[in-house]
C-alpha cells in the first residue's frame, strides 16, 4: 500500500493522470488523417516549448540517448571533430557515443560540479582557425551533478570566437522544466525525452532542429536508417511516419503541452525554481551541500545532496526504498557513492517534495548522518508558505 | 500539476492504481456466467473482511446510507424500537434515517467525543422487560469525532443484559482498515461502504447479514423494493442481481479483497494503528488535543483535531485546500468549527502522512495557530522510523 | 481473445473509451469546488437531453429500479392509487415496486407486444372524477418486447381527460438514444439508468422532475431517507450531496453529454433509427417477426425477434455467449423463450451491428432455424449502404 | 460512435484492455528491484514464445525497422556481403536499411506474391565459395503481400550449401500468431516489433538473439551506440538498462505473454489460422483472388486481396475509413492500388473478422466491384461455423 508514494528521481517523473490516460490510445490507422490530427498540434507545441521560430521537431521512438545519435549522425560524418566539456555522467555518455561513431572529441575535462567552462570554449574555438570543430556538445543540466549550465552564454562566447560550429544540446533533464531558448540562444539541435518535463512514460526522443543543421544532412555520412532524420521529413510531410509510431507516446505529448501552457510555462519553470528552492533550503538546514559549485549552476530539476565525509549516499537511495518505498537517485561515474540525488522535475507539488524532504530525513537518522528529524522540512516549510500564490484549487 | 497530492478526508480514501483499473470493466452481460465468476469471489471475500462463519453478504448499488437503510428496512416494521446512542454526526444520521421510517428511537445522549455507553446501554435493555427494543444501531467508528466504540464489549453488555435484540453496527469507516469481528461480536448486520476500507469508489453499499437477521426479514413490513434483500438473495441463488448490477465496483471490490489479503488483514489494521500513532505524536507535539476522550476511544482511521481556544478549525481545511491543494475534513454538526478532520484510512503509507502533516503545519502557521514547522512531522517521523519493519520494496 | 466482441444486450451498452477513462477518476474531495466544478454540468446537460426547462434531474447512486423507487416514495403517499398498463416485464416490476410501497394500482392488461393503451388510459382518467388517481406510469419503451409507447399522445390523451394526475416516465431504455421531451410532453418525472443511453456503467439513477411534481414532496408520506429529493435538493444548492456522491460516473455523465451533443442528438436518435432499421430488414430478410405489433411500435434501442415455432429463442443467446461469446438478450416473463433481443442502444456503430446479426445467423443456423446464412447480413448492408451519410473519419 | 470498430490494418492489432492496462504503469525506479522483476519474466517469455534454448533475447525501446537495424550493426562490419531476396516491401526496406550502412546485399529479386527462392538460395550460397556472405535476410511474413516463407526450409538449404552464414529472420507480422521455432530453424536473429502478435503500441523492437550472433558483436564495426547490444547485456546483467527503458511496454510485454500462454500458443496459431481461413474463403465466395501465389504461401496473418481489372485496391481502403470507420491496408510498392489488405493478427475474434468482411463488401459494392453483398461473409460463417470449438466463455 505504498505503491502511490512520489518518485524524485530526476526522471522518470511522476505523470499526471491525464497525461496517462492520453498514452493510452485504442488501436487507430497511423496512415489516416485520424493519425495526423494528433501528431501535428504535439509538433507544434514542442516547437512552442522549445522557442522555435524555424527549423523542424522530430519526435522519435527512442529515449533520449537515440536522440543524441541522431542529432549526431545526420549532420557529422566519420573523423569530424567535436567539442565537448567532460564533468558529469551525461556528458561523458554523448561524448562515449561520438566516439563510437568515429568522431574525433576535442574534450574539456571540467570539474564535476562545474558547469560548462566558457572561457575555454571560446578559446578552443578562436584557436580552431581551420574549421575542424564542427559542433559544440553542451549538456544544459547535468543530470549527475544538478548542475545547470549557461547555454546563452555559450552561444555568445561561440559569437565571439566567430566560429560557425553547429550548438547541440542536451536537454533532456531540462526541457519544460527550465527556460529554454531555441532560437534566442542559436541552438542547432536540442535533445529531450518524453519522460522527463514532457511528464510521459520513456520512449520518445524529442529533437529540435535548426534549418541550418537540417541543411547538413545532405553531406553528413555516417550512416543511419531508424534516426535518418530525411525518411521522417518526408513522412512528416505526409503527416505520417516512416515506421510505425508510437501513437499513444504522441497524444500524450499533445496532452502534456496542454498542460504546460495551460499552467503557464513561465509558471511551470517558477514553479520549479520554488520546489528546487525548497530543496535547497532543506540541505542547508541539514547542514549539508549540494554538489553545484556556486549557487548559479545549481539545477532546478534535480539537486545532488553531498553526503558528509565517512557516509555514502547510496545508501540513502537503498535504504529509502527498502524501508520507505520511496526512489531517490544515485551517485554516478565520479560522485558514486559522494552524493544522493532529489530529482525534482516534472508533475510535483511543494506537499510531495516535502514528502521527499521527510524521507529522506528518516533514512538519514536511520543511517546515522547528523542531521535533525524535521529541520530541512520546516526550512523547506518556511520557504514553500512563503512564496505560494493563493489560487482557488483547480 | 498538484493533482498526485494525497487527500486526507475520512473516505473516499485514495485509491490503487491495480484497484482503479480493476473498476474499469468493459461491458459484459450480468446474466452470464462471467459476471458470477466475478461477483462470488467478492461476496467471499467479504465474509472473510467481516470474520463471518455464517449468514450473508449483500452487496447493493448504494452508499453506506443506503446499507442503513437496508439494514432498518429489511428486519423492522413501522412502530419498532430500537436503541442508539447520539454522539456524532453518523450516530445522529442514522437515527434520523430511523424516525423518518417510522421507527421510535430510544436515544442515549452522550458527549460528543465519547464512544458508545456501555452500562447505559446494558441498563436500557435491562429495563426493556417487555420486549420493545428490536434492535441496538452501534456505530463503530464515529467519522466526525474520530472516536471508536467497544462493539465487543457492546455484545458483552448486551449479553448480560440477557436481551434479544439485533445488533446492527454501522462500520463505514471502520471496516477493512480496523479490526472487526462479526461472528465473535454476535453482530446482526455490519454496514460499510466502497469508498472506506475496500479503497473502491463510492457506488457500493455492503452488508453482512446474519441468519438471524436474515430470519427477521419476512415478518418486517416496513416498505422496500429497490433495498429488498429477498430480492437480492433470489439474485444471487442464480449468480446474478434482481437489476443491472455495478459490476466494475464489484470487480474492483474481488481486487481490493486480494490486495487486503496480500497485505494480510493483521498487517492492514497494524498499518493503520502505526499512521494513526504517528498522526496522534503528531497533534501532541503541537501541543493540541484530540477529540476522542481518551486512548482508546482513539480511531485508527480518522483523528479529529482540537483547534485551540480561538481558532476555527474550519480555516485549515479551506486554506489547506486553497494553498496547497491538500483535502482534509471539516468539524460536523456539533463540532463544526472546533474541529479539522485527518483521515488516515485506506490506501496509505507514512511517507504519504507526512506530506499531511506537513501541510496541515504549514496552514496552521499560516492561519496564527501557536505551531512550530516541522514539530509534528518531527514526532511522526520518529515514531516511523522506529516501527517500520524492512522489508523489500514490492 | 474474443473479449472484445460487442454485447447486444439492451443495456448496459457498449461504452466509448473516453467515458470509461472519465469515470475513472483519482479521489477528490466531493465537498470541495472541485467537485461542484464537475457536478453542475453533469445535471444542466441532463437537463439538456431531457429537453427539460424547469424543474430540477437529480442523480442518485442507484439503478434505474431506485430511480422508480424514489419517483414515487417523493410524491405519494401510502393508499394513493396510480394508473399503469402492464405490457411487458419492466411495467410489471414498476407494479409491483408500487404495490410493496401500499400504493393501490389500477392496472389496463394489455397484450406484449402493444404500446401504452392510450384510449383506455383517457377512459380510466375520465372516469376517475373523484380524482382518486395520482399519477399514471408510462414505460416509454418497454425493453422485454421492443415496444416503443407515445409519450406525447399520453400526455394529449391526459389532457383531453382533463385529468391532474402526475406523469412519471420510465425511460431507462430510451433516453438518449430515442427522441424524448419533457416539456413538451409534460412529463412530471422521467427516470432512467447511466448504464443505457448515457453509455456508462450502472449505478446512476437519473431523474428529471418537474415543479409540479416537486411541489407534491412535502405532502408524500411514503417513507424514504436514502432517495429523498428534499436532502438531495439542500445538497445540490450547496454543490454537493447529503452522502458520498459516486464522483467518477457524474464525471463519466459529463463526458457522455459532451459526446452525445458534439455528434448533435438529433444525429444519435437517427443513428439509433437507422442501426434499429438495419436490424429490422435482416429480421425480415429472415422470415421472422418482431414482437412489436406494428412497425410504429417498434422500439429503436432493442429489437425482440421471435422464434419460429418449435423454437427455444433462450438457446439462440445461449449458444452466442458459449460459442461466440456475443451477449444478446434472453426473453423475459410471459415472452420468455419465445423471444430473443438485439440491443441496439448506447455505443454502436452500423459495422458493429453487422457482427451482430452475422453472429446471430450462425447460431440461428446451428439450433437448426430455417435462417440462410448471409441473408440479414446482406439485408442490413444494403440498407446501410443507402443510408450512410459520407463523412471525413472522425 | 464508431470509435469501437474493429481494425483490420495488418498492425498495429487491436489490443485487449487488459494488455492496455499492464502498459500503464505508474512511474517506478528502473534501477529498482521492481523493474527487474517485471524486466526478467517478460525477456524469458520472448524466449519462450520465440522457442529459444539458448541466446538472448533484447528489447530495445524501438520499431521493428530499429530492430533490423540493431541486427546488422551489432554483427556486421562494413564492406561485408548479407544475401537477400526482394518479394515485397518490407523484404524492400532491409535491404536499403543494409546499402545505407555501407553493406552489399546480393539481391535475389523474386516476383511479389512469390515466399523467398529457396533453391536460388542455396545456389547463391553453394555459389559463394570463399565465405563473402556474412548473413541470409528472411522475410518470414511479407506484410505487403500476405505471403510467408518456409524459414524451416530456408534453413536445411543453408545447411545443404554448407554455408555458415548467420540467418536474421524478419518476423515482425509472424511471431507470436504464426508458428515460429528459432531453435530447430536455427535462427541467428529474429525481430520483431510490439505492435503485432504481441497486442501491444509500438515502440519495442524485439530480438531473438542466438550464442552465434551474440559472439560476432566483437568484430562486428559497424557503428552504434543506441542500438549496441553489448551496452543491453551489461545492463541486462544487472536488470537494468543502459538508459531509460521503456517500463510500461515491459510490462505490457510480461501480460501479453501471459495472455498469449493462457490461450496455448498452439490455440494461437490455430485460431489465426482459421480466421485467415475465413478470410481466404470470403475472397474466394466474392470471386477475387489472393496476392499470395498458391495456397501454401499464404499468411495467417494478413490476407492481399487482388482488385479485379479497372478497380484500385486503394480505393477500398479510401472509402472504407470514410464511410464506415474500419481500417483496412492499402497496396505498397509494386502493388500499390492492385490490392487491399486485410490484417487478421493479433486480438481478434471470428466475430470481429466478420464485420471486417462485411465491410469491404459494403465497400466494394459501394464501388462497383462485382461483389454480392453478404457472399463472403455466409462463406466466412459457413467456415467459422464448423470449425469453432465450443467452450465456455471465457
Amino acid at each position: 500500500m505504498h505503491a502511490q508514494n512520489p518518485v524524485f528521481i530526476p526522471g522518470p517523473t511522476n505523470m499526471p493522470d491525464t497525461i496517462r490516460k492520453a498514452c493510452d490510445v485504442a488501436t487507430l490507422d497511423h496512415r489516416s488523417p485520424a493519425f495526423a490530427a494528433m501528431f501535428r498540434p504535439a509538433v507544434a507545441g514542442v516547437k512552442r516549448v522549445l522557442k522555435m521560430d524555424a527549423g523542424e521537431v522530430f519526435l522519435l521512438p527512442a529515449t533520449g540517448t537515440g536522440g543524441w545519435e541522431a542529432a549526431i549522425t545526420n549532420t557529422l560524418s566519420p573523423g569530424d571533430t567535436v567539442l565537448a566539456a567532460r564533468f558529469g555522467m551525461f556528458s561523458q555518455r554523448w561524448i562515449d557515443l561520438c566516439q563510437r561513431h568515429g568522431l574525433t572529441v576535442e574534450i574539456l575535462e571540467t570539474p564535476w560540479g562545474q558547469g560548462m567552462p566558457l572561457d575555454r570554449i571560446e578559446a578552443a574555438l578562436k584557436a580552431d582557425t581551420d574549421g575542424r570543430i564542427k559542433a559544440v556538445l553542451a549538456t544544459h543540466n547535468e543530470t549527475a551533478t544538478g548542475v545547470r549550465s549557461d547555454i546563452g552564454g555559450l552561444r555568445k562566447a561561440m559569437d565571439r570566437a566567430g566560429h560557425g560550429a553547429l550548438l547541440f544540446v542536451d536537454g533532456v533533464s531540462s526541457i519544460a522544466s527550465m527556460p529554454f531558448d531555441f532560437t534566442a540562444w542559436g541552438v542547432d539541435i536540442a535533445v529531450t525525452g518524453s519522460q522527463k518535463g514532457f511528464m510521459l512514460p520513456a520512449g520518445l526522443a524529442i529533437l529540435g532542429v535548426s534549418d541550418k543543421a537540417l541543411a547538413a544532412m545532405d553531406s553528413a555520412t555516417l550512416p543511419r536508417t531508424y534516426f535518418d532524420l530525411r525518411d521522417q521529413q518526408k513522412g512528416y510531410a505526409a503527416g505520417g511516419y516512416p515506421y510505425t509510431p508510437p501513437v499513444g507516446l504522441i497524444a500524450g505529448l499533445a496532452r502534456s503541452i496542454e498542460l504546460l501552457e495551460d499552467e503557464g510555462l513561465d509558471a511551470v519553470f517558477a514553479r520549479h525554481h520554488r520546489l528546487a528552492e525548497g530543496v535547497r533550503r532543506a540541505v542547508a538546514a541539514w547542514g549539508l551541500e549540494i554538489c553545484a559549485a556556486s549557487p548559479a549552476l545549481a539545477s532546478d530539476t534535480v539537486t545532488a545532496v553531498v553526503a558528509p565525509a565517512g557516509f555514502d549516499g547510496t545508501e540513502v537511495v537503498k535504504l529509502a526504498a527498502e524501508k520507505y518505498h520511496v526512489a531517490f537517485g544515485v551517485g554516478l561515474g565520479a560522485v558514486a557513492g559522494k552524493v544522493f540525488r532529489i530529482g525534482h522535475l516534472g508533475m510535483l507539488s511543494d506537499v510531495m517534495v516535502l514528502s521527499g524532504l521527510a524521507t529522506a530525513e528518516m533514512v538519514m537518522a536511520d543511517l546515522g548522518w547528523p542531521v535533525r528529524l524535521g529541520s530541512g522540512v520546516a526550512a523547506a516549510q518556511e520557504y514553500f508558505r512563503g512564496t505560494v500564490r493563493l489560487a482557488a484549487a483547480a
